[in-house]
């Protein structure tokens, strides 16, 4: 490993004027943090993109939301294979451990991920049919969902994407609802299933409403 | 699906603030990110805890970092075995496409997942052990980490979990280092790997010398 | 008792939109709130004064604030003399149960309690002199205050009684530092005090700064 | 007292989204109520707990609401004794200078006050009994109520917390109805007393009929 610095510079710089300007005004709430442990009121699972930082989006204080970021805010359908499953991991931990009372899949336009998706589905990417592309494999979750809808996504790319988009949020709450322990406290009431969806250059959000699976906007 | 609303109240709420005070100042920003695509500097790997935003710590900027939170913060090994693999996915997305030239894997104090894992390895989780356990599963990545220092980790408890956190911050860098595509653009010098951990209640940042493989404070 | 309405009619029906409006999306969150218990982070001591609703202007969502409110919002000085203290008694379970990381004395402009204590003390209103007016002997609290900075008020009555609604705060602030597990949690660094101040006209919030003893506007 | 900030900074930054999106559009309103002081229509006497926002449940805008806030919502017996009363100061204040029309109870489930009355009467809560525990001594003024009743309540422990949840609210009307300025208010038929208990769990609020001194569901 070639000698380097401890952290890049600009990363140390911010984090010292965080410390100063943020962490010390707080630090007896810290405190009481690492004391008391964590009660988050809600479990988000939003995407890796650097575009999108829900935890700001949403105004979260620390112990206020419980995030998951993977590529694409997916949920992979329930299989206890005893494979290693992240996703299915953290939620696990968050509905029966945490006990969080809502569990949101926040998608987002110009998402990369669902893009590379769809470009492999409609053989646009063979790169990504790859055996070894990790991406690939990980956008095989959305692939029964593309097939699902393909037929009916508007011809124009970038209406296709945005629907596209928005129809991968629907497929994860449906994958989530299908976990076991999800399913449970969904239906003793302690625990709610929710699905959003960004346009990040025109900062406007959008709901799923679950009964007609249809979107409207939230605010 | 019971009936709900489209959002926590709460969460809708901030939003609009969140909408009003941060994003109409930048909505020329937005816009340009969301035309132009992102262009990350680095990649964060960080734990879902809500307790831990390492976005705000870092001063982050929309744009500026690519973040995944998984339970914490594990880099599995490098496995091209055809499975969903959603963090190696987006260390590959990041490293490949998106070409950040720093990846940072931050863990942190008081972390839950890194505590079960010790437990289960300590054969005081039981339950962790059972194959349908997801968390269990995700925390055998850390399983050899364990059994290669439990002999040396300290007696006292919290002192003893700390220091497995930073070793499993060392852990998942070592396995980072061996996907190729990660190994490549290191040894081109186009990409530089970090180990942090932060202390929550104190606030104090670590940063791992990944030559001496031993900790320092940042600042 | 006479025969009367179960509740004023018009908070039935603002009731009644609160539960189907704000209750109702957020239901899974209270189920948990009432089965978990509350984490409140802060406790907060303001006035009973309708005109100051501390917990809206500070965006508080249900489990965040713990509110006393009572008249002028005092901090009676320490005495364990086995009398009900019910301000006293709220700081002691705020502070040793749920161990709130801020305390934060709010007060305000135009304050009907601070007047009268000011008109009692300079001899302008005789019926709160009375043993039996209760405004008056809870208003007793503040007589030292008055009488330790009566010579240093403005003489204009308005700027007299702002400033003395100021140092009613401080005064709080000091009885409240006096109470030794107060104290306690101060030197252990996991509680912070906080005096703040409202001219509820102009909506101004202005911060006092324990150390000068002087205020500064917070935003 | 150690430096620190003004605000613990998430309140701060929460005040100055109130002040721009809630009290700025209603600015003339404010300036009118800083000018023309408070007329509240009903005074509100609420438990401290932060899961119980009673300004939030009835909808009271800035001016309608005079409320109490302390452990239990408890109204001591009428004791002109020259000690501080913070409560009767408040009730006083209401009456004879707001002139309310209406002052309401409000009790609430999963209410701590209430559990830990009930364990120091039980004999389970030692602690409580110290004379030192200003707590204890705030809620011996619930003990008479306690040791009317407690041969009638319920065995199950959460059955038996919720009925006493709402006898205790029924013994500090009967107080408040004790007080000489509030008999005489109701007599001239000025004024209304009324008592209310929410399941913060269920959002279910119930209302004491005074005359059968039984309770039933408001909405």
């Amino acid at each position: 490993m070639p000698a380097q610095a401890l952290l890049p510079g600009y990363l140390a710089e911010r984090f010292a004027s965080w410390k100063a300007l943020r962490f010390e005004p707080d630090r007896a709430w810290y405190a009481r943090l690492a004391e008391g442990g964590q009660h988050p009121r809600a479990m988000l699972l939003s995407c890796c993109d650097s575009r999108v930082d829900a935890v700001g989006m949403f105004g979260a204080e620390p112990g206020d939301l419980f995030v998951v970021r993977n590529v694409a805010n997916l949920v992979p359908p329930y299989r206890p294979d005893h494979q290693h499953h992240g996703t299915s991991a953290a939620i696990e931990y968050a509905v029966t451990v945490l006990k969080v009372a809502h569990v949101v899949v926040m998608g987002h336009s110009h998402c990369g991920g669902v893009a590379a998706c769809h470009d492999m589905c409609a053989g646009l990417a063979p790169e990504l049919d790859k055996p070894g592309s990790f991406v690939g494999r990980w956008m095989d979750i959305l692939r029964p969902a593309y097939e699902a809808v393909a037929d009916r996504l508007p011809e124009d790319r970038e209406e296709r994407l945005r629907a596209f988009e928005r129809h991968a949020v629907l497929a994860s709450v449906r994958n989530l609802a299908q976990f076991p322990f999800v399913a449970d406290a969904v239906a003793r009431g302690v625990l709610t299933l929710h699905g959003a969806w960004i346009d990040i250059g025109a900062g406007e959000l959008h709901g799923l409403d679950l009964n007609s699976e249809t979107w409207r906007p939230v605010v």
